[in-house]
């Protein structure tokens, strides 16, 4: 839907000083014995799964206002989807969510050949209730202490795995909300034990190629003790439900000050990282664009994927963000870069000289290594990568230069705002 | 709404038990040389008011579960808090809201006569869009760049300082979730300047017996900064506008680990402590009831309440809570109870002593001096306050047993759950 | 060293109080079911250990400012203890810090038996150089790069265990302060996998009777990294290692915010809970006195610990604190007084009603069930197990009327104050 | 110190290589409309003060581990500053902190002479007890309940001041650690009286060209409350005093999550932001070298200083380090150039377009015109600028190069390690 003239254009204009600026970066690493092009083809095979819900806008409990072009269901979202990935070849998969894209299989697998996209993890929803759903989840949901609401949410499980079986997708991600607002609200023991039993069975469907990807938060919507709250809990999951069961890594649902690339780490060192919903927040689960508050924080993360690199290592990648004030497809366009850039800079890290720095205990240099690689602009890599795969130097430039948001806000009714869920 | 005899009959299982306890704590009091008729009185005279909003169920942006019999608008809303004060009497005021209570002058004027209550604080609302709106509040509303845009805030806080003189209020409460999400979307200072000449406007439009409270917050529903990020933009604020303008104390609204007693003590030396809007958290805006996780705090703010004690010192005490899981008028009559709580806890520190042990560098009987106070199980004197005043010994008891939430379940018709702002 | 008469003395003056209190609330509890002979008996037999190294006055990074009467050594400090548990009856045991207590193990088993005590849990110290000592842990210890250093590390350890098999000990407690300053100083992974190599060793010399507990905390004196930075490191050492590892749970070693009672109740599902170090903090790990800050978490812990109270739950309970403007015998006296006011309250819930209430979703009820426990003031309870064990009404009266601080300073000569460890 | 072969052996190596690099940036920032000789000449003119103590290693309250060569006294330390602004061109000044550096003022002249260095802000020290101080600071200092201790703080203080005036200092820097442990310890309001009163004794001797400098802190040395606890607290305290009262914003000093550009801003609008201490944090006031953790935050700070530029704002920039596991020379050298950094990315921001992207509300945008500006690696900018001035195009490698600590570990006697203030 955006016509490969108009990225054309758009390079045009700004090819000369791309290459004049990934000439020199080549010159300087060349100096520094790295080898420009290696790292570009690592970035050109690096994609980022989109969350179908990004594409529209977020909002908060107080509000949520609406931008023209909101997508009215699943194929608007994977017709956004693909102009994401039409512009920056980073974003190759969609994740569903359901019952939010609940469609006929075949239908979207159609949809998903004509936008050039595939599907990555699904996405299943206990926390919040649908119409003409027979029972509530406002006290839980795998670990409500009425047994047929927890049946009730594994068969939903079950039903999202069996949907996503028939569109291709190779795993299934699961968070819940469930927790407790008021000390003694529930029984934290055996509430965790029910969890544990629900998620058992759900992981008894798992077909054997499958990963189960259970997510931690610390805290919200739930506000005095959540089932699922750190990554020691998730761990413990993970090893009782069995080795296709790993955790997922949502960079804001920590408490303040959390080392998050040592958790990055030590899960990884356990073999139970299976993936990363990425964003940025500066004071809860803010879901603020990814690298939009601590940027060295992200490369930090990356420093530790790109340790524990080797057989058997896949983490799965995808971006979770509320875009509450900026159009959701510049705000993934933009964050699906700032992932690959964190990555680069990664690569770019003198790890021989790194590892001697550690064993001589010279925290200066070591430190110093780092900072030289994060502080190098590797943007010229990514646009040469976007360049080359027929994709835009500028996503937002020629998504703007495109016209699709005027176009599909005339397609699509205009939706009102109003306020969330205070009220 | 409430019939008597309900109150009674429910009293009258529980009038021997608390006559011993009171007895009992009377003479352990009279051992510390405290007159527990003295902390009765105050504790009678003591009122909270309630937030018309809080007697409907809340949410979070992933979620809304209602309740059955919510209120359908402002007179529901009435009744249910005459319930709350019938059975506590501890909450004799109202804090409307608008637009969302927005009626006919004499029609609030009579249902509260009927009800038995008064009228607090007025609340604008400008941080959400209503149908029919001109201007979208979706990049701010006082500080928006558009000139326009802030006019239109300005004349809705106008327009709620009119109706609430029409009711009786005397303050008008501004809260505004202005801010940005991006490093870089608002220039921080000129924002704070648009911001302060919008409620300049305000103020100019203040009756002169009128209080103008404003409340900071550190985030939500803006994620990187807020305009009224903290209490000391809210001195410069109150500072800036003049002597009827005071800082609001959101318990919740802090970073951290902050002292917020000390924050008290601070506007209170400084004449600017307005009022507070009562709650519990335990991570960020949690909006739990209030003292359901740090009772201490609670009970060290009202300690500075106290001292700070005196002549023209008059601060406003509202309920502001999310009551998500529990039934809201239950949970306002437990959270009432429990500001008087503290307040009496605080009556109770001999400070006499308190003042020789901080002279004399005392720390540890100085502290114990506090504990002490805190640890006293003031019950019987709060309960008490209530059976004098005809309301109920165990308020939820007494409204289970009155079948209130049935019948209005039966008026009232059914509410669907929902995804919050979300999606 | 306190004279009996002086505490009967005391005790004299507050008697006919306490035996008035004591009936009160001993009717209150029977109208509520409750027997108040069978908590005051639980409570006598709750013993909590003093840190050796509490008795002196603690100090920050910037000043010490000792206090009169500091001990020169194990053997006042011994005296010190003993002291607190003449007063209290509550403290039945010491917990030696290695090398601070270096001595041969005849003297102190016969300094013991004088002063009514026993040896709780040993502590080694490998995050300080001490004079003479081969290699420096200025990198680490047990999870230093140089084998060396953690050889120097595993023997020190080992030498703990010797010297507290002599002295009637149970248990090792390991802390190192081993982590990192910059982001690239170590190698995350690979310093865990020494660490954990390291570890083993120690428990391969550990007693069958023995327990090895290790302690997780956030920062300090680490600033970025901590090998052992909460309690999922903490559980996968205790796994890694074998039965009798065990996680230790200090109240101030955890992020802002965390819910510490659902860590206790993890790690107590999982069999993985070996005990705790009391404390309070209101910012990072401040060691103030327990309770002093919040009081109601104290309590939720101990809620916690009675739901899990069963065969083979052994938690060992110590105090650790910084007392540094207080006289240490007094905090430490108060402190073991509010860890067993914890445990009081927690024993007062009425867990027949709080099942049925979390069973039902009855979240304001069971909230108010807890509450209910929390605000009865036990302190007759507890002073009427001081009083029946010969120990002190108000252990803090006594103290002071002792005049035992004034005996002591003028036997130990003044110690002078001066900057920490910044300069 | 330094040999001037030195340096320039070491730049031979570098220089073909920068002036690559240099060229290259130069063309690219050409193409975005800067001229790179102009940011170049901002930074060559761009002073940092170091602090006297920063060259010694630092240490926490559990250990100091010293490194070869620490400094002896005063003379010592200019010594190693001397060296840095040798290295760097960067840090013409260093701030003395009395009475750690109390000296001949005539000797302190002619050493700062000798190593090309002048005299920043004083500090005085009323947080530790100096041998033979007449009175304790155990309780508090300038907040003292004793008189006479508040007597002797500003006494101490007017001595500052006294001894900067004869080496040409113009500013004093004074930070208490007045506070309390436990709540009641002091009277909140109170304790502040006392503090501002003491502060306006202070003020009245301040010289007419003098600036005096108060400096907040959330907490530590004291862990309950500190009597300038915020920058709201610290704002009062300048208004209080007068015209040459400002704040000194040290951006370790704040809790969780705070956005600290913003109180930078708020500063800056009221006249009020006298000046910086500059370290980087992860958990507290962690003290790590500047920018090691969050440079973009750095950055961000740097940018309201750019936007809030012009006449009468001249903020003074100081480092404040604790360097525990680094060589304190080399750490000062790369954080005096992480400031640099942070100031040269800021001048690279695109402020017309940026303020048409906030005009408009195009968060996006405005995000990635400061993105743009941070990303810009300006090593080959800093570098130039020190080759210019005669330099080290790489400081620590020159410094590595010199042998300057293995000759300064020969003069001055090895320090043995210890404990800090715990025990």
């Amino acid at each position: 839907m955006i016509d490969k003239g108009i990225i054309e254009a758009s390079n045009d204009e700004r090819e000369a000083g791309l290459r004049a600026d990934y000439d020199a970066l080549a010159e300087q690493l060349d100096r520094r014995g790295i080898d420009i092009a290696g790292i570009k083809d690592k970035i050109a095979g690096f994609g980022i799964a989109i969350p179908s819900w990004g594409v529209g806008t977020g909002g908060t409990r107080f509000a949520r206002f609406p931008g023209p072009g909101e997508p009215r269901g699943v194929f608007d979202k994977l017709d956004d989807c693909g102009v994401i990935h039409r512009l920056t070849a980073a974003t190759p998969r969609v994740s569903l969510h359901i019952p939010w894209d609940e469609a006929d299989p075949a239908d979207l697998r159609a949809k998903a050949e004509e936008t050039g996209l595939g599907f990555d993890a699904m996405n299943s929803n206990t926390f919040s209730d649908q119409p003409g759903q027979a029972l509530s989840y406002k006290f839980g949901s795998l670990s409500h202490v009425d047994a047929a609401v927890r049946a009730q949410a594994v068969e939903h499980n079950l039903h999202c795995i069996a949907l996503g079986r028939e569109i291709g997708s190779r795993a299934l991600t699961v968070w819940v909300g469930d927790g407790s607002n008021f000390p003694g609200q529930t029984h934290l023991a055996r509430q965790f034990d029910r969890y544990l039993d629900a998620t058992k069975e759900i992981y008894a469907g798992l077909p054997g190629d499958w990963r189960l990807l259970t997510e931690h938060k610390m805290y919200e919507p739930a506000f005095y003790s959540t089932v699922v709250q750190d990554w020691g809990t998730n761990y413990l999951i993970a090893q009782e439900l069995g080795e296709r069961a790993q955790c997922l890594v949502d960079l804001g649902h920590h408490a303040p000050n959390v080392n998050i690339e040592m958790i990055v780490a030590r899960l990884a060192r356990f073999g139970k990282l299976g993936g990363f919903h990425f964003n940025d927040s500066k004071y809860g689960d803010d879901d603020l664009d990814t690298g939009a508050i601590d940027p060295y924080r992200l490369f930090l993360v990356f420093n530790e994927l790109v340790e524990a690199d080797g057989p058997g290592f896949e983490p799965m990648h995808m971006l979770d963000q509320s875009h509450n004030v900026t159009d959701p497809i510049e705000s993934l366009m933009v964050s699906a870069t700032e992932v690959q850039r964190a990555y680069a800079q990664a690569l770019l890290v003198d790890r021989a000289a790194l590892a001697g720095f550690q064993e001589g205990n010279d925290a200066l240099m070591a430190t110093t290594t780092l900072k030289r690689a994060f502080r190098t602009d590797v943007e010229p890599i990514l646009a040469m990568a976007r360049l080359e795969a027929g994709a835009a130097i500028d996503p937002v430039a020629a998504f703007r230069a495109s016209g699709y948001r005027a176009q599909v806000a005339e397609q699509r009714p205009a939706v009102a705002g109003g306020s969330g869920g205070i009220v």
